[in-house]
């Protein structure tokens, strides 16, 4: 017998498949192309949540046949525009384009999405190493349809609003800012029971606006002791919308960390000056970045912050005096979050404050920024990262165990206690070469792509040499090294100045002469003297013994990388580097400066809340390695004063620099019989 | 064979019993008398938790031989006195006692715990019906011992404090607020890192005192729309240690609710000068409060707030504009847990707040209190509850379902839209009685106690009568009633002029002369006019129709008890009610008026955290019955204007007032022949 119909002959299920991603599968029948895009593993954008509002979910349907996934794929195998679709097409002209909420599967489909309609879209950070962020921000918009209310339902519109959210988004006990609270009827009312909120964490209302809104931004700041980054970021793309940067105001009470601590320990207000200072600095940076961009600093709803201990401390409104002396304690050293208001930023006023963990005294939440970006945590090549500041930061791990220290360098680096020493800012010379023969020297300044030498003529106007900076007080020890003009003691060479008279002696203490009074801002020649000579020498010794005691640590010889971070790491050349007997010896591919990699945490941290927990995670596990109190490193410290380091560990670099280190050898032994200093 | 020695002659266990509980046990031997009295279900005060510091654990060890417990008791049988306790003893003389902290079992005890030493101690309200309240506040301190940082623990202080109260306390996921971080190293400096914590709900430090401190202060506030009272309670031991109370400073936009909302809709700064007014007002009764218990304001750290649906929005900063009018909707119907700093109030710097819930637009987190304290929900009997205010709320419930409604009974309960009408204030006629032959009256003002009658002579500067205010003009419509000046319907008996020249008509309108010229602080007689009688009908017959359309919902013609809530339930004679027919039948010994319960209601959320969670649950399971869009309620509303009401529901009262109603009865039939007014 036959029945009239068959079950059968209505399928239950379609085949879709989804490019570009090529997943596929089968989906009930007249479910939402949204709904399948999800099912199938595609999560589309939507901040209406498959209302036909926000337009975030667009998507092309394919026609024809394709046999790959043997799916003949039609415009009619979906539900027809109407309703609402059509409402938001006459806005918003979408030619080809569907919305995936509002197409019903009524036959096997192969779709298209567009790279803006994916969710979690990943956005390509602009440091050297090209680093991809997933956007999946903690502070997101969210559209929802509430009911009115009504006479006969006493509920507040709170709750009723509560019950449309766990409906349309299946989020449960939501809380709402009680700042926030006043603009919910009005907003519920104005948008007709239709609200977009801003959400933090999926937990908390930090925003309601009337009816459909997009635009929610974040703030990504690097909290540097000299310099101050901003990034204003769009919460939903990823897209840095606005950078602004300036000095840290802080510098006025305190050029660096430890005359800053010395500030707030003499001085009862200091440091409640110094937190108002860097909080004033932010609202500036933040009403600069929102100028720039175009938006509110209402807009603004979430904030990162890291920096160094003491930054992180002065930040929070902590006086830093405990990380001014033995041992170090730190207030905390977990993930702080909380409201911008209750740090005195003035954005959203519920906005957010996320400010990342600090591993130790000395190793603060820029350097686990640092990590997070580099992510030696996540590797199997054993990586050496190397951050230079005030203190240098030693991170030296892989996948298995990850190490860190704090190695007293000093500010020679930053160019401090350097006799004509200045910050890297435009008219600092930051790049040296010395003729190994003539003992010539030719640099270039920070601002100016002219390398400068002996007889360059500047144009009355021109920019002039102010100091030097960082890089090239290290450049021009090692130049002035591979001239024998200084032996590997760090000594100057009694015989140098017979072979040119830049080189000088005031009774017993060398100098050379690097600028020419013509090539300096003051008019007054520029020197390199003995003693700076020697801060470079303990800072870069203090580096290598960190280096070595963490690489003993660790157990091992050599590292498969090495990563130079901060903006020293970008203006230092990695061979003087090795020279200098900075960093232990490495094949110079591996060698790479990052750039500002804190910066880049920093905006990792913002964009993705799963990173934060990973930071957190960074932090609890990272394994501190104390030097100040190790004999070791004591040891290691002396041996590595030397240049370059005693045991010439640099096999990479011979086959580069024969004439040079040959020249510098055969002057060793002459100098050694010399007394010493 | 005989071994050396039997285990068993240490005994594991010692039998431990405890006065006034009786409770009793056998603890394991080396138990210290604190962990022995807990596992025996005797939670003893404790704030150091067992470190011999806070001396709140004081026992006694009663010696001697107890029959009934079987228990030879000694002093001997637990450890002797040393280290912290004689450190303890040498500053606080103990007497007899000891520190049970201290106090190791060493044999059978039997031990007396004075009243102070238990903790959750129950105290009693003062209100007209005794209520006890058990102290579990939401804020309570604990004393903890961490330890010092050091160069090898790279830990914050933060860190290891959180490790040292798992320890210590077993408590874990503390967090901490931001504005008392920057307190946390000097705290654990000054006090050698033995801190004392103030936590909120066991989870969230609201401060940190060096060493052992004491000290934690709550305030529990009733914002009226007419007064605010504020109780400042020590969160240890539940007690009031200051009661400051003050007019509501909204007073001047608007001297009832529904003017100061039309105040808030007609200016656009309104609601926020409501806003700001109240906070201002808290502000200084909390310093007043903390200058009267000698504390500083610093050291409150949990306010309990409840009002009316419009005093909750204003208080909470939100625009009370959809209260007034159709449907009334609420912001939000649940607590609101916030920061006080949010508020603007200016207390300890993390102090909290907890705002109690909203049932409806009209049934408020005033009505939720007076529940909260009166627990229809925990009873068997059937409640009536009728808080008079602006609108009467009332609530009919039992330990099965408690329904709950807001009737539009006007003002004219409060003084309000009565000729001479006054709020309940110095100089008001409160009390009024009329011989019902003479139709002589006499009166009580508020603050004087002798009766005043016609001919008193009143000495230079003595108090006259400013008004008559809610309890007055009930009493007088319902004496006249009684002496037949006023018929059921309410109107002036043309016959009465000529029993007493008190009464009088202008036209067809009567009013009756209440106070002579000379008792009346205006010198002119003060008089209760025709349209006053309709105002007091009016209003009793919402109340009553409220209250039957609540029996009608309940299917019951009957309740087993009527509780008059709020200060005008305590002025108001019940019989006087219940023959104005403004309650319904029910033996008058059944009916009591319970002072302020909405401020007990308060107070019992302050000092009891599980009492917050009841309040909400009190609040979520509630039944509102709408009256203004209910057909029953009008019908009721129309019949309930009579007096006494139409079907005479009030056979307990029958047998006391034969004189008064046989005499009122004789005057009926006359009127109905009177033409209608």
């Amino acid at each position: 017998m036959q029945l009239p119909y068959r079950m059968s002959d209505t399928p239950t299920h379609h085949q879709i498949a989804l490019m570009p991603s090529g997943r596929r599968g089968p989906v009930p029948a007249g479910m939402t192309l949204l709904d399948a895009a999800r099912q199938l593993g595609v999560e589309l954008e939507s901040i209406c949540g498959g209302r036909q509002t926000c337009g975030k979910c667009q998507i092309v349907i394919e026609e024809g046949h394709f046999p790959k996934h043997a799916i003949t794929s039609s415009a009619d195998h979906v539900s027809p525009i109407d309703g609402r679709e059509a409402a938001y097409r006459a806005e918003h002209p979408l030619g080809a384009r569907r919305l995936a909420c509002a197409c019903e599967a009524l036959g096997d489909l192969l779709i298209s999405v567009p790279e803006e309609s994916q969710a979690h879209k990943q956005i390509i950070a602009k440091a050297a190493t090209d680093r991809v962020i997933e956007v999946l921000p903690a502070v997101r918009q969210i559209y929802v349809e509430s009911v009115e209310a009504t006479l006969d339902d006493h509920r507040g519109d709170w709750e009723r609003l509560q019950v449309a959210v766990a409906e349309q988004w299946h989020l449960t006990g939501l809380t709402i800012d009680p700042l926030v609270l006043p603009t919910l009827q009005p907003a519920l009312r104005a948008g007709k029971f239709a609200v977009t909120l801003t959400l933090w964490q999926e937990t908390e209302v930090l925003r309601v606006q009337p009816g459909y809104a997009e635009g929610a931004y974040g703030l990504a700041v690097d909290v540097g002791s000299t310099t101050v980054v901003a990034h204003l970021c769009d919460l939903r793309t990823g897209a840095v919308r606005a950078t602004e940067a300036m000095m840290n105001p802080q510098v006025r009470y305190g050029e660096d960390l430890m005359s800053r601590v010395s500030y707030a320990m003499m001085d009862k207000q200091g440091a409640a000056r110094l937190h108002r200072s860097i909080i004033t600095a932010l609202n500036d940076l933040a009403r600069k970045a929102a100028v720039a961009a175009g938006v509110s600093t209402d807009d603004i709803l979430d904030v990162v912050l890291a920096g160094n201990t003491v930054m992180h401390h002065i930040l929070l409104g902590i006086d830093p005096v405990e990380l001014g002396g033995s041992p170090f304690a730190l207030a905390i050293d977990g993930p702080v979050d909380l409201k911008a208001r209750d740090l005195g930023l003035k954005l959203g006023a519920a906005a957010r404050v996320h400010v990342l963990p600090c591993i130790a005294g000395h190793v603060g939440a820029d350097n686990v920024a640092v990590q997070l970006a580099e992510a030696p945590h996540r590797q199997d090549e054993l990586m050496l990262i190397i951050d230079v500041g005030t203190n240098a930061e030693i991170v030296l791990g892989d996948r298995a165990q990850v190490l860190c220290a704090s190695s007293p360098t000093g500010p020679a680096f930053e160019g401090a206690q350097i006799t004509h020493g200045q910050r890297a800012a435009p008219g600092a010379i930051e790049r040296v070469r010395i003729d190994p023969i003539t003992l010539e020297p030719r640099f270039r300044l920070i601002g100016m792509d002219d390398w400068l030498q002996p007889g360059s003529v500047i144009a009355e106007g021109g920019l002039r040499a102010t100091g030097i900076c960082g890089s090239g007080i290290i450049e021009a020890v090692v130049e002035m090294f591979l001239a024998g003009i200084i032996d590997p003691d760090g000594r100057f060479d009694e015989s140098a100045p017979g072979r040119s008279p830049r080189v000088r002696f005031n009774g017993r203490v060398g100098e050379y002469v690097l600028a020419d009074a013509g090539h300096t801002a003051s008019g007054a020649p520029m020197v390199v003297t003995q003693n700076d000579v020697r801060a470079i020498q303990l800072a870069k010794g203090a580096l290598y013994a960190g280096v070595k005691l963490l690489m003993a640590e660790r157990g091992v010889a050599q590292v498969d990388r090495i990563v130079l971070a901060g903006a020293f790491g970008s203006y230092i050349d990695p061979r003087h580097a090795m020279i200098l007997g900075m960093i232990p010896d490495c094949d110079l591919s591996r060698v790479v400066a990052v750039g500002n990699a804190a910066g880049d945490g920093v905006r990792i941290a913002l964009l993705n809340r799963e990173r934060r927990a990973e930071a957190a995670q960074i932090a609890r596990s990272a394994i501190h390695v104390q030097t100040a109190v190790s004999a070791e490193f004591q040891n290691e410290f002396v041996d590595a004063m030397a240049l370059p380091h005693a045991t010439d560990p640099f096999p990479h670099l011979n086959g580069q620099l024969p004439a040079r280190t040959a020249h510098a050898s055969a002057r060793r032994s002459a100098r050694r019989r010399a007394p010493a200093q």
